[in-house]
């Protein structure tokens, strides 16, 4: 079958690689429906080096496909179930499964392979969603019913984690996909004020109709100076970042509000960071957040998806197939395309 | 009037200085009943430098007195009434402030020169807290009482910020006077499970009376293995944070169980500090806390101490005239006390 692998940065290849096999009875092998890039694809794409002993990574994390293999510890479901897996697979039974953080499963561990023609999916049991029996492979609904699995339930998670209500300000850091969602998700909990900050109109554009209230295209200080325009110089109380890098962190620090919340799901590409009484401490500001257990948000988010309520597959603006992946890395990389929806 | 200043560290002088005057209409000048030193006096104490011009510090922030002069923007108060006020002065009007934030008061400030004879407060109309007629200049209730204006509220402050309730485990790191009382309002709050960190038998033995269930004595990895050991392996659900220094934020996040919360209130004594993914961000650690607005929480730690079923005031084990202060700092310092009221 066909698999795009990763062997450093800028060099991913369509490859003819051996069909996934059950390899655990916790197992199941996916024939891909429908897969993606991620944004969080684009840091190895930046920055992998090159293996010593040659070998490369299976590329993608996100996935809807039709059940084509079950191990015996697979009993829910049955051959040709069209299901949508979280990025992060678990076992949905363990203690931080039950509390809602399958990330943190003490079975889990996070997805890889999937923009490829077949997939296998670890603890497949606890792992996969199924969607309804009406939703066929070409449905106008995949690109929204992906989301799920990853951009849409780690924007939900990052509004989740701030605690984003009626009675909060929110900024969003980044118009990326995860960004753009994250505006969705905070209007969906009732956020009265929106700050999206982004520089990309076409895509910011997207984002005030997603929801946002306001824009502000400036970085740095300038940014921060504007958003507390925006706020009576206070500053927003809940700022999503949704980036993962150290400017975005330091902005985020100086457009929360005194006692507000930085929740952060973009993957941090730094360790160390400002927490100290300049940046943190000395107004009680929170951080949380981190990968997002997509799992636990599908029940909740599929709803509005189904009934056309919401529609979160916008952010997908390009879609190829198994063979222009290395293309889409290419263009998303570049800035030409949002985010790339891989059908096989 | 005799006041206690710092010129640099270890050099603590108690000098002749002019009584206190009120220079706004919003202040008040209290005769100091009872005054003490805290554990973060220790931090110029230990690293303070010299002032070029020869300036001194006033020292001390915690106070209880009696009202000699009020402003005439002081109205809810009559001479000679007994209040306590917070370290954090505030007119506890501000929007903040009505949040319950006092500490971000936008008139707002940190108190100064409490180990003296008389102190003025600003902000005294929102930051004096009267205490019942009954009390007086001697009641045995006192070294309580002044808890509120700081040690206790903090370490109360840091177990309302890590969300502790009958559901959580606990862990506090220190075994200050802040770290102590961490416990007694963890175990106020419900808290099923509280290990207590610290490695002085005579401080942990109280801690142990306020409610802590287990001690660990050991630091560093030793100390982090050995809460795991008393977790099944998960570690606590969060974590109380009352030291400020860089090995106490590190063993937070070695023993803060995924998806918990480190919740800090000893001023950091540090600015970066690790948040990335292999601290924070993996397993979705929440990190928060800050300076606290103990003014917020006399309402609700009152009773308690008034009908001794609480008493906070163990914690101090020294009393002093004004004029023992500077022995009092090293005392402190040398950890022949654990902390140090003032009588003037």
């Amino acid at each position: 079958m066909k698999a795009n692998i990763m062997y450093e940065a800028g060099d991913v290849r369509v490859e003819d690689v051996p069909k996934p096999q059950l390899e655990e009875s916790t197992d199941s092998v996916l024939k891909v429906v429908a897969a993606c890039i991620c944004g969080s694809d684009l840091h190895p794409y930046r920055h992998m080096h090159a293996d010593e002993q040659g070998g490369g990574e299976p590329m993608g994390h996100e996935v809807i496909g039709r059940i084509e293999e079950m191990g015996s510890g697979v009993t829910d479901f049955k051959k040709g179930d069209l299901v949508v897996v979280p990025f992060a697979y678990g076992d949905n039974t363990c203690p931080y499964c039950q509390e809602g953080l399958q990330t943190s499963c003490v079975n889990g561990g996070f997805m890889s392979g999937c923009q490829a023609e077949y997939v296998r999916i670890p603890q497949a049991q606890g792992s996969m969603f199924k969607l309804p029996d009406e939703i066929g492979d070409d449905s106008p609904l995949l690109p929204s019913l992906l989301t799920i699995s990853d951009v849409y339930g780690t924007g939900y998670h990052a509004a989740v984690m701030g605690g984003v209500n009626e009675n909060t300000t929110v900024t969003v850091v980044g118009d990326g996909a995860v960004g753009l969602l994250a505006v969705l998700s905070a209007k969906k909990l009732g956020a009265r004020k929106i700050i999206l900050m982004g520089r990309h109109k076409e895509r910011t554009d997207l984002g005030v109709e997603f929801g946002a209230t306001d824009v502000v295209s400036e970085r740095g200080d300038e940014g921060i100076a504007k958003v507390h325009e925006l706020t009576n110089g206070e500053g927003t109380h809940v700022v999503l970042e949704c980036v993962g890098l150290m400017p975005a962190y330091d902005m985020s620090v100086g457009v929360v509000r005194p006692g507000g919340v930085i929740s952060r799901v973009g993957a941090p590409q730094y360790e160390e960071a400002g927490v100290g009484f300049a940046s943190l401490f000395r107004h009680n500001i929170t951080l949380t957040g981190g990968p997002a257990p997509t799992r636990a948000y599908m029940d909740e988010l599929l709803p509005d998806i189904l009934d056309g309520s919401l529609n979160p597959g916008r952010v997908f603006d390009v879609t190829m197939g198994i063979d222009d992946v290395p293309e889409g890395y290419r263009a998303m990389n570049d800035r030409e395309a949002l985010k790339v929806l891989v059908k096989p």
